[in-house]
C-alpha cells in the first residue's frame, strides 16, 4: 500500500516519510510506527502541513467543497484516470484542499490515452465552479497552469497530437540560473501558431468532457459536496460508495467522452 | 477590526504594525495602545508616512479630490467591490490622495465578477478627472499599470476570459536579478493579438460601467469632493451617509452594469 | 523665486547649488551670496558651465539662433506651456544654445494638454530651421528623442492616448547593469503598430502646431532672432516685450490649435 | 569484432572499456579477459547499467518489447540502416529496453539514404505502439527528439533538403554557460516556415515507410516481441533467424520505400 | 591650417600630434617642428602609418586609384559635401589608398543637406570600380558600411527622413561589455519596413548622383587616376587644377543632383 | 614560392612554419632546411597534421576522390577562381581529403566575379557526390556553410547583390564570450526574407555552374579521380597536365557560366 501512494519517491523522500511517521508515532506514545502515521505522514510530505489554524470562511469553504467535488467525480468518471484514494478540504500548503489519486501501479510509460483523462480531471474544480456558482475563482489557476503543460508536452515532447510524431522546440538548462529551463523556439511562427491550436483544442475537449460528466451527475457532485462539507476528508471506499462508481460505470462514462464534441471544440 | 483591516498581513507586518503604534502611544503619553493608535499604524504600514509638510496647490488638491471620490463612488456603487473604509486627500508616500477599502473577510479566492468591479474601481480615478475637467493627468498612471495586470491574469493565469481554461506564457523568476520576475511568451503572435483584444475588452468594459455611474452620480461626486477639500479625510460611516450608498442601492447598480454595452466595447 | 526655478531640486542638488553660488560670490569679493550668483549657479547645475571659449562661426550662432527663437515663441503662444524665463545662444555643456522655461508651481500632475503644447514647445527649434533655411540640422536630435519619448508615454504609461486608459509594456530596472531599464514588450505585433501609428499622429500634430504658429510669426520670430543675436541672452521680461506676449494672446493661440488639422496628420 | 562495436570510441571510452571488462573478469574468477566480459562492458559504457532490481509491470513488459521490435524490425528491413546486433527489454540506464545497430565499419561520412533511413528505425517504436496498441506511450520522446535533430540537420546542416545545397543559421558554443550551443536563427520568417515545413516532410514520409512495413510484418513483428518477453534479450544471429531476414529482402524492402506516398505526405 | 585640419580632435591628440611632428623633426636634424612635420603628423594620426613596404601588385594600384579619385571627383563636385584636401594611394593601416577631405569650419551642426551629399562622396569608390571595371571589390565595405549608419542616422536619429521630426529605438551602452552599444528596437516590424524602406532609398539617391557624376566626368575622373599612379598623392591645389573645379562649376553639379531620379531609386 | 602559398600568414605564422620546417630537416639529418621541408610545413600549418595512421574503407576513400577531384576540376575550369596547387586524399585534421589553391599574389581586394566563381569551387565536392552516386554525404558540410557565408557577405558586407550598395545588420564583438561575433539583425523581416533570396540566387548559381561543367567533363573527372586514388595526392604540374588544362580552355569554361540559367534558379 505504501508502495502505492508513493509513487516517484526517491530514497531522499522515503526517509523524510518514515521520519515524519517516527514523529507522529511518539506524539500518540506508540513504540511502534503503524499505518495510519504512515497514511498521513505520506500526505504530509507530498501536500505540506495541515494548516488546521486556518479559518476560512464559509462560503469559501462551499467552494472548495465543490472545487473539490468536481475532481473527485471527474477522475472517477474516467476509464484512463488514476482512481480516488481521498478527498478533502481541509487546507494544506497553498492549497485550499486536495483530491488524492495515485495509480494502482509505478507508472513508466503515460500513454496519450491517461493524458487526456487527467486534462479533464484537472479542468473538474474549475468546471464545477462554473455549472455551480456561475463564476470561476482564482483557485482554479494551478490546475490550468498544469493543464496546459500537459497539453504542451502531448504536442511539442510526445508526439501525441495532429502535428505528427515529432518534438518542436529545444529544452536546455542554464544551470548559471539555478537549473531554470530555458526553451529556444526552434520554429516558425506559422508553427507555434499550429501548436496553440493543438494546445486550445486539447483543453477545449477536456473541458467539453468534464461538463458534460458533472452536468449529468449533477446530484452525485451535490452528494460529494456535502459529505465534505460536514466531514472535510473522504477516504477511498466511502467515497465510491457515495458516488456510486462501480468498474462498469467507469466503462460507461468512457463512451460519453467518444461522443462527437460540437464543432467549436472538435 | 484589526483583522479585517490587515488581510495579507505576514507576522513581520504585525509585528511591525504593533511597535508604530507603541511609539504613537508613547508619543500621546498613554500607558496603553488603544484603536486610534493602530488604525493610524496600520494606514502608515500600507501606504507609508504622511507627508503633511508637502504643499500641494489648490488646483492639484482640487484635481485629487475628484480623482479620490472617483475612486470611492464606483466601489461603493458596485456589487462585488470592496466597501469604502476611508478617502483621504492627505499625501502619502508617493501618492497625492488615497481610498482605503478592505474586503469584509480575508479572502483566499477571488472571483472573475470581483476583479470586473475592481477594474471599474481602479479606473473611477481617471474617469472622474475626464468627466470633470475633460483632461487627464499622470495620477492615474499607477491606477492604469494596475487595472492592465488585472487584465492580463484574466486572461492569462485565471482562464477567465472568451480565450478559455487554460494559462498563456511561462512566468519564472531568475534570481540572479534581484527576484526580477520573467514572462517567457510560450504562444505565437495570433495568439498575443488575442490576448490583447481580452485585455482591452476588460479595460474597455470597465472604463464604460465607471463612466456610466459617475454621470449618473455626478452629484454625489461633488459632494464627496467637496467634503474631503474641506475636511481632507472621510472615514467610513461618513462617507456611506454622505454618498447616500445603502446596500440596496449597491444591488441596483450592479444591474446598471449588466446594461448591454455599446458595441465597439461589447 | 528660487524655488520656482529649482522643481524637482533634491537636497543634495540645492546644496550644490549654494556652494556654486558661495564660489562665484565669492569671486565678485562679496561676503554675502545674493541673488544673481543664485540664478546663474541655477543654469549651471541645470544645463552645465557656460562654454565662452567655444568659438563658433557666425552661420551656425544663426541657426542657433532662429532655433532657440523657435522654441522659445511656441512656449510662449500656447497656453499649457511653460512660460519662456529665458533664451540663450551661449553654448552650455553639449548645448549650442538653451531656453529655460519653469513652471508657475511644482507640479506634481501633468496633464494630456500640458504634454500636447510641450511636443509643439520641444519641435519648436526643427521647425523654425526648416521654415527659414529649408534644412535641418543634427541640433534638433535631443529635441526630436525628447518628443518622442513623452508621446511613447502618453499612450503606453499615461492612457492618453486612442489605445485606451491602459498600459503597455512592463519596465524592469536591471540593477547589474547599472540602473539601465529594460523595456519589456508583453505585446503583439498588431498593438506595436497601433502605438507607432499613435506616436507619430502626436508628433505630427505637435509639427502642425508649431509650423502654424510659427508661420504666422515669422516676424517675431525675426525680431527674437535678431536680438538673440545681438545680446546672446533675452531674460523674461525682456522676452515678453519683443514677443508682444500677453495673456490674452495665449488664450487666442490655443484657439488655433483647435483648428482642425489637415488630413493626413489628423 | 571490439572495433566494429564501439565507432567514435575515444581513447578515455576504451580505457573505461577495459576496466569494466577487468571487474567483470575478476567476479567471474578468470585470469584473462575474455569476449563475453568486453561484450557486456561495451553495453555498458554506451547505455549505463542494467537495471534488474527495477519491477516493469506486465503491461509496460508487453508494450516496451512491442517498442524494441518496431526498431529492430524496421533495422532489419531497410538497406541503407545499421544491421540489427542485439535487441532487449532489460532496463538500462533512462530506458526501459534498447536496440544495439553497430555500422559494418567506422562510418566517417554519412550519406543521405543512410539518415532517410535511420528516420524509419527511430519512428519504428513509436509505430509499433501505434499498431498495435492503437495508442502512443512517453517511452518513444527520445526517439522523436533524435529524429527531429536529425531531420532538421538534413534540412540545415548538411544541404540534403528542397532548400538546397546551403546551411542555415549559425551555431556557436557559448562556453560560460558549460558548452552550451547557442543556434543563431540568422534567416527570415519565411525561411523558418521553410525549414519546419521539410522536417515534417522528412518525418512524414519516415512514418510512413515505418507503417508500411510494420503492417505487412505484424506476424514477424508478433514473433520477436514473443521471443523478447520470453528471453528478454536476442542477439544478431537469432534475431535475423526469427525474423526470416536475409540480405535480398533487405533490397526488396527497399523498393517498397520508392513506392509513391500518399499525398498528405509526399 | 592646423585647426582646420584637425576638427574634433582632443587635447590628448593634440598632444599626441606634436610628439609625432617632433620625432619627425628630429628625424631630419631640425631644431624646430616646422609646417611639412606637422602635416605629415596629422595624417598619420587619423589614419595610421604609412605602409610603404607592403608590396600592392599593379593590377590593385589600378583599382585603388580609380576608387579614390571617383570618392575625390564626387567630393569635388557637390555643394555641400567638403572639400577635397588630398588624394593618395598610399597604403595606410588597414586602407590601400585615402581620400582626405576638412570642413572650412569646425562643424558643431551637421545639415540633411550636407549628409546627402556625404552619401554620394561615400559611394564614389564603389561606383568608379562599377563603371571602369564592370566589376565591384571587398575595397568599398567600410564605405558602405559607413553610408549606410549616416542613412540609418538621418532616419532613426535626426529626423530628416519622409518618416518624420521623431527617433526611432533607444540606444543604451552596456558598460559591462565594454561600452557597447545596444540598439533597443521599440517599434513594430511595420515601421522597421519603413526605416529599411528610407534608408535604401537614401542609398538609391546618392549612388544615382555619384554615377551621373562620373559617367560625364569620365575623361576627369581617367586624368586624376593617371597622376595618382604616376605621383601616388595630389595635394589640394593640384588636384582642383586637374579636375578643372572651381566654385562655379560646384554650384552646377549641385543642379545636376536636383534632377528628377529614374523611378525604381525616387 | 613561399610568398604566394602562404597569403595571409603573421610573423607568428611564418615562425611557426619555420620552426616545423626545422624539426623536419632534422628528422631527415639534414643540416639546412630545404624546399620540401618547407612545403610539407606550410600544408601543415594551414590544415593541420596529416592522419595517415586512420585507416578509412575503400568506398570510402571513392567518395573522397570523387568530392576532391569536383573540387580541383571546378577550381581549374573557372577564370577568376584560383588556380590548383595540389588535390590529395590524405586525411589531414578533421578533413578526409583537401584541394589547395592559393592565388598568383597576395590579393588584398577581392572582386564580385572571384568570388562567384570560388562559390562553384566549394560546391565543387558536393555536385560531384551528387553526379557520380547520386546520393551526398555529410563530407560536404563545411563547404556548403563556407559557401553561405560567402553569398551572406555578397550581400550583407559588400553591397554585390540585387540589394545595392549598403550593409545589413552589425556585427559586434562580445569579448566576454571569448571574441564570439555576434550579429545584430537591425532590419525588417521584409528585408530578411530579400536577404534569403539573394543567398539562395547566388548558391543556386553556382550549383548549376558546378553541375554543367562536371557533366561536361566527366571524362576527366574521372581521370582525375582514378590517379587520386592509385597516388594519392596530385601536385599543380601534373594536375595541369591530367586535367587537360589550359589558359584558353579556362576562358571557354567562363563563357559557358554566362549561359543563362534555368528559370528557377536566375
Amino acid at each position: 500500500m505504501i508502495a502505492q501512494r508513493t509513487p516517484g519517491f526517491s530514497g531522499a523522500d522515503l526517509s523524510n516519510l518514515l521520519n515524519e511517521a517516527a514523529i507522529l508515532a511518539a506524539r500518540r506514545d506508540k513504540k511502534v510506527i503503524e499505518m495510519p502515521e504512515l497514511t498521513e505522514s505520506i500526505e504530509k510530505v507530498i501536500l505540506g502541513p495541515e494548516r488546521k489554524s486556518k479559518i476560512i470562511d464559509k462560503e469559501e469553504k462551499n467552494i472548495i467543497a465543490y472545487h473539490e467535488a468536481g475532481h473527485a467525480l471527474i477522475g472517477a468518471s474516467l476509464k484512463n484516470a488514476d482512481p480516488v484514494q481521498k478527498v478533502s478540504i481541509i487546507s494544506r500548503g497553498h492549497a485550499g484542499g486536495y483530491t488524492l489519486s495515485a495509480p494502482q501501479k509505478d507508472r513508466g510509460l503515460l500513454s496519450k490515452n491517461y493524458f487526456i483523462d487527467e486534462l479533464s480531471v484537472l479542468l473538474g474544480g474549475y468546471v464545477s465552479e462554473k455549472i455551480v456558482f456561475g463564476d470561476v475563482t482564482t483557485g482554479a489557476s494551478n490546475d490550468l497552469e498544469r493543464a496546459t503543460n500537459i497539453a504542451r508536452n502531448l504536442v511539442t515532447r510526445y508526439g501525441m497530437s495532429e502535428l505528427g510524431p515529432r518534438t518542436f522546440g529545444h529544452k536546455e538548462e542554464m544551470i548559471f540560473l539555478g537549473k531554470e529551463i530555458h526553451e529556444e523556439k526552434n520554429y516558425s511562427e506559422k508553427t507555434s501558431e499550429d501548436i496553440d491550436k493543438e494546445i486550445t483544442r486539447f483543453i477545449g475537449n477536456a473541458y467539453k468532457v468534464a461538463e458534460n460528466i458533472l452536468t449529468q451527475k449533477k446530484a452525485v457532485l451535490e452528494k460529494i459536496t456535502a459529505v465534505l462539507l460536514e466531514k472535510e476528508t473522504i477516504e477511498q471506499e466511502e467515497f465510491n460508495k457515495i458516488a456510486g462508481i462501480k468498474k462498469e460505470d467507469q466503462k460507461e462514462k468512457k463512451e460519453l467522452r467518444n461522443v462527437p464534441l460540437p464543432e467549436n471544440l472538435a
